[in-house]
Parts: C-alpha cells; structure tokens; sequence
C-alpha cells in the first residue's frame, strides 16, 4: 500500500484546521486547500492554496503535493471532489459526499437502507403540508445551522422556492437530538463513539452532552445504526449520524461526512479525539479506543459568546478551542469549550 | 496589560513543536526562532527565523513579530536570552536560565533556599572522588542525555578537563527517581502535576510511568518541594524538578524550565497538558487543571525504536506523537507514545 506522508484537506475552516493539528501530531504533514485567504485551518497546516473550488489547475497542483485528500466540510460543489479523484484519492469518496450533500439522496438512500426518517415529500408541497400538518421546508443543498429552512403549518402560503430541488420534512415532536460519530477505515474496521446529547440554540448547535440523556439500549441502538450507515455507504474516513429521539424509537435527522462540531467534546474526554480517528481511517491505520475517560460537556463560542473566554478561563476544567477568527459575526463559530468532570 | 496574540519560542525542537500545537488551540500565533532548518517545530509553526542564535539582526526582527518569547531548551546562549529580553519580554526570565544552564549554580542555588542535593564539588576532584567514594563528573554546562559525564571510582584517573568548568557530584545510591512538572503565571499563581516516575536506558529517558512508585507522603512533599523552587527562583512558565528518591527523602538531580520529556504523559492523560499550561503561564491566563484522568505511561522512541509505531498504532489505547525528524540516528528521539488505561 502507499506510503502516506501528507494530507491534503479541502476547506479551510476550524474542523479543517483541528485536523491538522492532529495530523502533525502524528508526523504527517498537511496541505490545505481553501478558497478563502486567512480561513482558520490556513495558519496551522504546512502549505495552503487558496483559489476557487473550480480551479481546476489549482486542484492539479494540490494533488500533486498530497498523499490522499479529505474534506472538512460536505458543500463544496461535487464536480471539485470528482474532478481532484481522479488525480488523488479522497477519503471519503464522492459518491458519499454525493449523497450527504444532497437531502433528498440522503434522506433517500436512509430509507433504502432500512434506516427510518421523518417522513418526507420532495414535490406537491402545498398537498403534503396538508397531510403532515406542520413541516419545515428545506433546501435541498447547501443548507446548514437552519439556513434554507422554513417551519410551515397547514395552511401556510409556501415561501418562492425557485429552480432549486426542496424537501419537505415533516414536523417531528422529538424528545430530544443525539449524535454519534463513527469511524471506519480502508480496512474495513469499525469504531464507534457513544452518543452526546444535542442542545440548539437559533437553530445552531449550542451544547452537546456526555452522556446523552438516553436509555443504555437506545445508546447501543443508536451506535449500531451508526455502523450501518457506514458500512452500507462504504465509508472511509469518519461521519456523524445525527437522530431524533422519539419515545424509544430513532430517527436519522442528518449525516455529516466529516468532522462535526458535536464530536468535539472527544477533544478533551475520549482516548481518541475524532479528529485523530479522522487521520487514523484515512491513512490506513489501526482506528484508536472510542472511550470517553471523562464526562461533560461542549460549549460552542458563537458570535459575541467569544467575549466569554476570559470567563471559561477562570475554570481550571475547561479546555478553550479558539479558531483564530478575527471577526465575531452574528452565527459565527469562534471556538468551542468542553468542561471535563 | 499588554494583549498577547503571538508567542515567540526559542528553539525548533519536538518541545517547540509541542508548544505551538496548544498555542494554536487556544488561538495564539506563534513565531520560532531556530538555528537549524527543518527542525520539528518549523513546519508546525506561523512563521520561523532560521538564524544563528547569535545573529542579533534576526533576534531583534524576531521580538518585532512577537508579543512574548519562551525557550525550549535551556542550552541556548544566555546571552542570546538577554539580547532578547531588551527588545520583547522573556518568560522564564534570563536569570531563571542562567542558574538552571549551569550545574553548579543550579546546586548553589537549591542549596541556598535549603533544597538537598547529592554531595558536591566544583574543584579539587581528585581528593574529593576519594571523600565520596564513587562520583559523577559532569560538564557544568551544555550536558544532556548523559553527554558529558564520567562515572568515577575511588583512584581512577581523572579524564582531561580543558578550560570548561566541571562538577564532582557524589553517586547517590537512589531508589528510583521521579520528575515534577509546576507552572506559575505572572499573577504568582502556581499549579503543580503529580510525580511521575522515571526509567532510563542508556543515560536517556525511555519511560515514565503515573502514578509514581511512591508513598502518598512522598508525593506530597515532592510537589511542595517543586512550588517551593518555582517561587524562589520567581519562575514565569514550566519547570521540571527531577529528583531522586533515597528512603524517603528526596535529591534534588536537575532542573529544566521548560517543557520536559517527563511531563508528555500530561497530553493524554492529564486535564492540562504542560504545553498547555506554559501557554497559560506566560499569557496571563489562569492555570488549568493538573488533574490526571488517566493512568499508564510514556515511552519514548529513540533512534530505531521509531520502526516499532505500527506495533503501537494496533494498541487502540497507545496514543503517538511523532516529530516528524527524517533521519533516526541513535539515541535521537524520533517520537513517544502514551499508553493510556
């Protein structure tokens, strides 16, 4: 098999740039590829190259200076992933990122799989809206922290939805989110995290808690579909599996193929952090212990919660994740703390 | 008080390296000045001068770039520590590496504020090897790993000394020897790790194992002894006590204000890790939790040890940190690697 010395990493933002620490941690070296200057994983990684997406000489000369690609985030447009396969192996590849970028695929492909979903109708919207009595309407790509979404109840007027494809996903009362990440490598080999409970505020994840806040079974439960997920989708790399909690039942809400912010508390807590098992599945190394040695939980730092730091500061426990962002926009994620019990 | 956004470190080492990680964590930027290209921390790090460190040119630009400088190893140049401290401010200070770059004003000074050492002499060696019956002769400076030494017995000729100025310690038939890790921040606070205890191979640190293998009493007074010199010596940043233990009383060996290869285990197995906690020190931020989570132990990899990683990678609890150096001549440290329970 080849020898892998460097990681190349599409997207420059903090699930990019955590990344790469773990990957210098490990002797690798990383080169990131970013269509934005001064993004956060920019000023860590050994090498950067900032152009657009579409670059395709760009994409060449990325390639060529890497081993084997991942990317950090699932909305870079599918033609970059396809295009960069065929000059280097990305892990995942994009047949998943195909699938996770697009809600209907996802949604679809769940199903087919035997994973159950909130009900969902991809046209004759105003008709459906009717049958699921309250539904939020989302788009179809692209979408994320509740960005092209609406929340709709019978009757409603439906918002202008122009040439792009939506979804309708109906309204589920759930007792609570958990997430679960998992890893799988080229070997085949599986490692799974236990779930954390998932708290949002304004639609943006807020805190994610460990334990989660579920019955031992529905944890086991909620980990194997999970394996699942990744065995059927032939996963090579790490994805979170996100659910609802209804009852003692689970419904897959969304996948992230990727590093995902409600897997950070394993920064701090687990044997291995995701971001390590992340480097691990795509190097074709052995995939590190999934045990949490501490309880708590993760705080993001959005916007003007940045201004918070001096104050997580003064407790000796929790562990500070600033991004290195200059501007603390409204929504913006500046960093994340998780407090250790 | 000054913000303190870029942190200058001395030294391209693996504890460069190590530091610029938990920098970049918690949102600094780092700068490295080192005498040697492609040393470890170089290609972890914002921005490096590559310049003798007797270059006062590329010293004053490197204070320009940064907000405070460390050092990561205390065989620097002191003059090139107190050229620095006239231009950017120096935590430990100069006079801290001046004492513990320097045996025998290291002893001096731990015996000046009533810490024991072994049985000393700077001068007349031959009359002092037959006092103490079996002796270390060390260079006063510049030794590491066992560089530099003579273990001597009664009546052995003395080896040629040149002009350098040396140090007869008397052999101390210890039990076993432990290290204590204590930061203090600028405010005076202090934070100080548990014992670990200390295996060495061939004059160099192979293993250290937590819990040390001493008495609860022992521990204690191994840690007050540490903050007790962390005070005096008015320590701004990490500092490593080596000591021996002898029954129950404790040696003082050495000491390292810095980052030290005892205190690896910290980054797997403690709330804080010392390069986290340094960091925190010179920054002004309060300390973290020296709290161990985990029990186990740090081996390192030296020389060709570092051709065993693929059997530690298939121990999922084996956590690696390898510093990217290419070449693994003997006695080199290549990397280590924390066993976690």
């Amino acid at each position: 098999m080849k020898k892998i010395s460097t990681i190349g990493i599409i997207g420059g933002g903090q699930l990019g740039r955590m990344t790469c620490f773990y990957a210098h941690k490990m002797g690798f070296k990383t080169v990131v590829f970013s269509d934005i200057a001064d993004a956060p994983a920019t000023f860590v990684t050994n090498q950067t190259i900032i152009a657009d997406y579409s670059d395709r000489e760009a994409l060449k000369k990325f390639a060529s200076l890497i081993d084997i690609a991942t990317f950090e985030f699932e909305n870079i447009p599918f033609e970059t992933v396809s295009f960069l396969a065929q000059h280097v192996e990305v892990c995942p590849n994009a047949e998943v990122l195909k699938i996770t970028q697009h809600r209907i695929l996802e949604k679809d492909f769940l199903n087919s799989i035997g994973v159950k979903t909130a009900l969902y109708a991809i046209s004759d919207f105003a008709e459906n809206l009717q049958k699921f009595g309250k539904a939020i309407l989302k788009t179809a790509t692209m979408g994320y922290d509740g960005k092209g979404q609406y929340v709709l109840n019978a009757g409603d007027a439906l918002p202008e939805l122009g040439s792009n494809p939506w979804i309708l996903e109906k309204f589920c009362p759930f007792d609570s989110e958990i997430s679960v990440m998992v890893a799988r490598s080229k070997s085949g080999e599986i490692a799974v995290y236990e779930p954390l409970t998932n708290i949002h505020k304004n639609a943006i994840l807020d805190e994610s808690h460990y334990p989660a806040k579920v019955s031992e079974d529905l944890k086991i439960k909620a980990q194997n579909l999970a394996k699942n997920i990744a065995e059927k989708i032939g996963l090579i790399g790490v994805l979170a599996v996100e659910m609802f909690v209804v009852g003692e039942e689970l419904l897959v809400n969304e996948l992230a193929p990727r590093p995902h912010n409600s897997g950070h508390f394993s920064m701090d807590a687990a044997v291995t952090s995701q971001f390590e098992q992340l480097v691990r599945a795509i190097t074709n190394l052995p995939l590190g212990s999934t045990k949490f040695h501490s309880t708590g939980f993760m705080k993001n730092l959005i916007g003007d919660e940045i201004n918070d730091v001096a104050k997580f500061y003064k407790n000796p426990s929790a562990k500070l994740h600033l991004y290195g962002k200059t501007e603390a926009k409204a929504g913006r994620k500046m960093g994340h703390v998780n407090i250790v019990n």
